[in-house]
């Protein structure tokens, strides 16, 4: 694409009450907008992220054999009193309003209720068991602060599922194998090494549920790492994990970290509640086993750029960045330039082509801020050679390339 | 895809509260789920149909240089005041709600005024025009009532785009560029023939807007019709239109109609109102011209199922369908189906296999009421002659195929 057809602008600065690295950046890239604290629009750069990101999960969601769906915002107090989770008093991050006839209605903070409830009208035998569902959602979280960018919105994208097994060892099964596809998708993304499948606190059914803990500086966590046997626990139930998995407490090393994703194992607990059940081979009423797995969106991409970026602006992993290759040309070398970026189209790399009348310097300082992991620069003075001057946005120095040994490198 | 896999259920009936022919339909298809009255999740077999009608209205504007961005759903008061809009006298269907602080926030209903708004930090020069932006996003509306299924719901999915222009006759280029672009979406999503740019009311700026009105007996419009002119007029500006348009009443035919889509020229009134400006060549401060172009993506995909069902069920147009191919076994012919069901896919053609272990009747019935468009039957009775029983949804007889007439069929 050429910047001058893209609905992009860097700016100089970020609003003077964002206090988040990530939005800063993102804001300054022209990444998002801010319409009000943790409240983000996407603009066609940061839309590109968050497909990646997306298409990413969606793949090792599919994989799983999960079925994608879109699940409403607007939700029924009926079904969130069920589980007592409609009060106030018990869920705080509430957004609320009312139908003109004066029914309540909530915003969706989570499906689990919402979902539970659908399935009464799907899930009648054991010939629908088990059965996984996913949906990417704009979620309405009411938080009382919110000062951490893109990483912890009032809206903000996540993907939730939801997984119905006839017996305990089904969804244990289940369970496992999400574990693995969460562990893909974060390798996927570009921050697998930094990972960890954390024990967290449990509920009725299990002693833990699981978070992926992602090592991270503006992180709101932290999880105690067992570096050698590459266990992870958070804070929460470190003394019932240090009993339960035969580790010291010494051998364990705190780290700041982000929560990226989380799985729970509610056993039969909320289906219970809400009247859920299936009938089995004989005929007799049985009960549903459910687990709940979410991977926030944006919340990755925030985490993304707070682990990545540096000094000079944004950096982002080859999966998730808007473009592959940001090209650069400086002078009169439309035509040189208009020729490599048909070339890197026909081969199905992205371009982003910074066609603008602006000074080499201001692209190069734009080219550093918006992170694309590849730059390569046609100039009047190097285009006669018929070379290109190419550097990795992780990288500090040019080199000269020519046109053979660009190829090869992209 | 298999059906074994996907997650679906035909019903017998839709719930009883349900009078709109389009969500009796969906809901008994499997493609939809009725959370509440005009709120509706989209189940998978209702989420690609939504996903063909937004890529091929994507496709198309970015034919016409629009950049898609996604804007938010929480919005502020003190944007809306500043056009008088956030006033529940003057825009009747707003969802309220508030912050933790007590800070008021509504739920999007539409995004002129917001996206007025943001462009403050992105337009300031000629340069920075002209500007077109447009987004897929869940909208929110306080309907008084909601009977019309999705075609009319208080929570659904639109594409609105905006464009932003320093002169009046650049915004009026765009808005006939618009006109075009609109009539090939509605081509392409099978309803063109049927829909009308009609001449609706305009506003300070223009005597008439004009909707994209699609002749549909569950619609709420009435136009009237000028056939041998294509001229079409809405009932409101019909004293108007007749004069301006040199017609006269007693040619023009009432329709009923479903409003597909709608565009409006603001001109500079909303922009002034609102404070956005920009500097011209001369350093000097202009007015913004502004229009607004909407789609229904969920409504487009109302008035599809209400033009074409039959009483058998939905029928698809091929563009839309979620699945081209709805591939039925029948008995003992696992290898072979699987023999097709490779084959098709491997040459691209997106097909459904019914693999479910049901008779043949009620195989025939829901692959009836799903509408996909063509129906292949593999059958041990056939399958020793090496041929298929081949179906169009909107045929009522079967012809037998050989393997060459059938892959020259798809």
């Amino acid at each position: 694409m050429k910047m001058s057809q893209l609905f992009t602008k860097t700016l100089r600065e970020a609003p003077a009450d964002e206090v988040a690295k990530n939005a800063q950046l993102l804001i300054r890239a022209g990444f998002v907008y801010k319409e009000m604290a943790g409240v983000y629009a996407y603009l066609p750069l940061g839309i590109r992220v968050i497909d990646k990101i997306k298409q990413i999960v969606r793949e090792e969601m599919n994989a799983i054999d999960s079925n994608e769906l879109v699940m409403t915002s607007l939700q029924r107090r009926d079904v969130w009193e069920k589980t007592g989770r409609w009060d106030e008093k018990t869920v705080d991050v509430w957004f609320k309003s009312a139908l003109q006839d004066g029914t309540e209605v909530g915003f969706g903070w989570s499906h689990e209720e919402p979902i539970v409830e659908m399935m009464q009208q799907y899930i009648k035998s054991y010939k629908d068991l088990p059965v996984s569902l996913y949906q990417f959602q704009t979620k309405m979280r009411n938080e009382l602060r919110a000062k951490s960018g893109i990483m912890r919105g009032r809206e903000f994208v996540m993907k939730d599922m939801y997984s119905f097994h006839a017996t305990k060892e089904d969804l244990e099964a289940y369970y496992n194998r999400s574990i693995d596809a969460y562990m893909q998708v974060f390798k996927r993304l570009g921050i697998g090494e930094d990972t960890y499948v954390t024990f967290a606190s449990g509920g009725a059914f299990t002693k833990f549920s699981h978070e992926f803990q992602t090592i991270c500086d503006a992180g709101e966590d932290i999880i105690y790492l067992h570096r050698g046997k590459n266990i992870a626990v958070n804070e929460e139930v470190l003394d019932d994990a240090v009993k339960e998995l035969g580790i010291s407490r010494e051998e364990l090393e705190p780290v700041k970290t982000a929560e990226s994703g989380n799985i729970f194992n509610f056993g039969t607990q909320k289906t219970d509640e809400m009247g859920l059940y299936y009938t089995d081979r004989d005929g007799k009423r049985q009960s549903i086993y459910l687990g709940s797995y979410g991977i926030g969106i944006t919340r990755a991409m925030g985490v993304i750029v707070e682990k990545f970026a540096d000094d000079r602006g944004l950096v982002w992993p080859e999966a998730v960045a808007p473009f592959r290759v940001h090209m650069v040309s400086i002078g009169d070398v439309a035509s040189e330039a208009q020729a490599l970026y048909d070339e890197l189209h026909a081969k199905g790399i992205e371009v982003l082509w910074d066609d603008r009348d602006e000074r080499a310097g201001a692209k190069f300082a734009d080219a550093d801020l918006i992170g694309i992991p590849h730059r390569v620069v046609v100039s009047e003075k190097h285009i006669k050679e018929q070379v290109y001057e190419y550097k990795k946005r992780t990288e500090t120095d040019a080199q000269i390339l020519t046109h053979d040994q660009l190829f090869a490198m992209l």
